[in-house]
């Protein structure tokens, strides 16, 4: 075995943080499998880059988590299930998990997590992202509770939607802003992000290897552990020029939790509350016992630095 | 406490089963809450019974399982949470069970069961009814491994669905079918019927009870226990009349399960060949250790049984 990859499977292969697992597990020379809807491929985004999985490698096989039988199916064919679904579907894996018990032969199970490490974050968490920790933290009893091997990987903020916006929470922003930004809370609360590509990759590592089994895999990349002030000097520093910024109190953003009429809103903005203002990102400790932070038991990783992922916004 | 009874609340009340539940928590006088949507009370069938329910004294709680707030809110002003939500909400209770989680002062958990002992019922199920009972499965481990107080309800097949149509298996059937009857299998296997009343009283009547804690409720009428054909015998005796019978075999049955093209109806297959061929339901001994019998332990319910309830339609 210890030559032998052991095969994935992708639950969730079109998502955010899904696909780039699924491209981490074939660059990582994993047999890779995705499990994917057939209406899916019908999709103008989603269905090109289920043809570019399977251009790569990636064996597509038809389910869906209301499938009973697909996924039982699809598990058994693989040794290592990793899900990636959305904060609808979490509880939605009590489906997979009875599948992955009935299946018997899964070696290992990554529950959608791929955010915040989430009984250090419940301490602080309010509103809408505390139900989707507690919702989250009930999936890891079950597996707990049913014997699956797992491994739940904190990856934190994902550079795609937090560097690049510097921290504006408008998902999809083209580049930083380089007149006004909005600074949560005072700004000085350490935050930790991670480029997607090496999340995919940290995620990929872990699934084989003996020291994560059981335990949460922190993405704790050293020279990516910013306060929101030191980002913003950081991309001012780089593009030559001082932001105007707005500072916005706890009770502001305990507000927007409160009134904000978009129920995802309502979720980013608890976010922004938890990660930005309380902070508890960095102001812990990895309990050996439970978790294993990433770039110490993979220091051979390159990974991407905060730094170097601006400079592709520098024109 | 001996003399106070429990305060009750019905997730799922306008249900097929949820209904009967609240009503029994008024009749053997718990104080009963029912949480319901705001958007429900305009229905034109479900905002009648709400209305039906508030004036015979039930205390209607605004919420969702999709809201968790609303949830630890409704949790917290009760003692005991009964659980009737439909199978495609199954998996959502884990929602449930992280309010209840951290509401933190329930006695007594019933999740949504009312049908099969599932984990008899689980050797004998295939299709979609083993992926429901596995699912099912899966949340009493959740509960289990939480640590909260549970009571499983097995009530076998309800009499309103499966006496009334004579388990012709369609829904709404005003009365048993005088002419032509299909018997599955050869009609011999036991199965249990229980009138939609009863399954309220004694699921009400074990919320507050030791005997029930932790342990898994089956009702099994001494009296309705009937083979399919013994059932139909006993309608042709009422009416005086012989029924055509054409028989169904377990293959036919099975082919129906694959290539129905309808989920429920596939369900329905499922539960057809588990109860009505199978035949489990009769064919296990309750171990003690794990369960107790309803009619044992509350001798002092009048149950409805199959004869009487076969009378109402006898014009």
């Amino acid at each position: 075995m210890a030559d032998q990859k052991s095969k994935i499977l992708v639950i969730g292969a079109t998502g955010a943080i899904g696909k780039f697992i699924v491209k981490a597990g074939v660059r990582e020379g994993h047999p890779t499998f995705a499990l994917v809807r057939e209406s899916t491929l019908s999709d103008p985004i989603k269905g090109k880059l289920i043809e570019d999985f399977r251009n790569s490698g990636v064996v597509l096989l038809y389910g869906d988590l209301n499938d009973h039988e697909s996924l039982v199916k699809a598990a058994k064919q693989v040794d290592v299930v990793i899900s990636t679904v959305g904060i609808s579907q979490i509880a939605d894996q009590v489906k997979l998990i009875a599948a992955i018990k009935e299946a018997g032969n899964i070696k290992r199970f990554l529950p959608s997590e791929f955010g915040s490490d989430l009984e250090y974050g419940l301490n602080d968490a309010v509103g809408p992202a505390k139900a989707t920790f507690e919702e989250k933290i009930q999936i890891r009893r079950l597996i707990e509770a049913q014997g699956i091997p797992y491994t739940y990987v904190a990856s934190y903020c994902f550079a795609g939607f937090h560097v690049s916006s510097l921290a504006q929470i408008q998902p999809g922003l083209p580049s930083p802003p380089r007149d006004k930004v909005f600074v949560w809370g005072d700004g000085t609360s350490k935050v930790i992000f991670c480029v997607e590509e090496d999340i995919g990759t940290y995620t990929i590592k872990a699934v084989d290897d003996p020291r994560t089994l059981n335990k949460t895999l922190c993405l704790r990349p050293p020279n990516n552990i910013y306060s929101m002030n030191e980002l913003v000097a950081l991309w001012e520093k780089k593009i030559g020029k001082t932001l105007e910024k707005t500072y916005v109190t706890e009770e502001e953003i305990l507000k927007n939790i409160q009134e904000d009429s978009i129920p995802m809103n309502k979720f980013i903005w608890a976010l922004v509350l938890l990660i930005y203002v309380k902070g508890y990102q960095a102001n812990y400790k990895i309990d050996p016992s439970s978790g294993v932070e990433a770039s110490q038991v993979y220091p051979d990783v390159k990974y991407t630095t905060v730094e170097e992922y601006l400079d592709q916004f520098v024109l």
